[in-house]
């Protein structure tokens, strides 16, 4: 019998919402047991993140000899710089029969869509966007004038909201989290993704 | 803003394989906030069992006037007695926007599919015939013929899985209890329920 197929996880949301941390608590966490892929950027890492971990970081010349060679499952430019998913990784895990998990800016969700109709789209919502607004401000990395711009974005992106299968609304990261494990999980028990099981429990006695 | 209807989440699956306690252990779980919906029913009741608590027990003739009615959802008749979902509960509950919960016999779950066509159908599955067929042995309730028709239905109502949403495998109970919560929390935060509260957090700046 063939492998089942993992699962494509999307996690995108708007700017400033969260994703990374609420990405590092799925994947601190023991239960978790799909693989992440790594983005590749070519912004400068923030104090803390480290190349091969939270992204690859790479040269505009970089990315854009990638693009040309048809390597990114999606990318996309935001305020100024490159992000993307490199294909390889993501395809070989799941037609292993892990699931992948990626975490993507919202404008990429759509190429993602088209090329992996079955992946699982979950966008994170802010509770609202003043509690954004005032998030970018105590994250401090920002000056006022990206920060508003992030948020005129944000009134943009959080429209693109309907491209996706599920909303999980970030006001506690571990609560995001548990949400995000328990959707995958329930994909995981959709009757069409266990039809394999079913032959299996008919074929037993 | 009208409230939002609750979601009728339907279980079923073959006899035997474990619906009852299952539904025990849910509403026996602290994290529970659903109704559940007793159904109505000739058969006798079993040790342990109580009217309007399991079941409502009705005579042949009580349940035949009220199928005459209408006052039923789904109705089936199973080894020889009526098995029957009262409609009024049900609608007055998922319109106050609370979920609410059915445990049915297989044959039941189409004609609540075509009345509710948006509920949630979960499947319990035994992990194979053969542990069906023990568990039946071990409950001790049935004769060594009634079990052999069991089984033979069971394998016909294995078949009916493909008009369900979902399959959780019944290899431990408290297992499936966390699988069947995690499906219900999970449908709340399908996009297509969540566009209210989407609109919420775009008006708050």
């Amino acid at each position: 019998m063939s492998v089942e197929k993992g699962l494509l996880i999307v996690l995108s949301g708007p700017s400033g919402v969260g994703k990374g941390t609420v990405r590092k608590a799925i994947f601190d966490h023991p239960n978790t047991n799909f693989k992440y892929s790594i983005s590749m950027t070519t912004r400068d890492a923030r104090f803390g993140e480290a190349d091969g971990v939270d992204y690859f970081f790479k040269t505009k010349e970089e990315f854009e000899a990638l693009i040309e060679q048809d390597k990114f499952i999606e990318y996309a430019q935001y305020v100024g710089n490159y992000y993307g998913t490199p294909v390889d990784y993501v395809k070989e895990t799941i037609d292993n029969g892990n699931d992948i998990f990626l975490e993507i800016e919202v404008q990429g969700a759509k190429q993602v869509r088209e090329k992996f109709p079955d992946a699982l789209f979950i966008f994170l919502s802010p509770p609202g966007l003043k509690a954004l607004h005032d998030r970018l401000i105590k994250r401090g990395t920002d000056s006022d004038e990206v920060i508003n711009r992030r948020i005129s974005k944000a009134k943009d992106e959080l429209k693109l909201m309907n491209l996706y299968d599920y909303v999980v609304v970030n006001e506690d990261v571990d609560e995001a989290r548990r949400r995000i494990q328990c959707i995958v999980e329930a994909e995981h028990m959709r009757r069409d993704r266990v039809e394999n099981k079913l032959r299996q429990i008919l074929e037993v006695f």
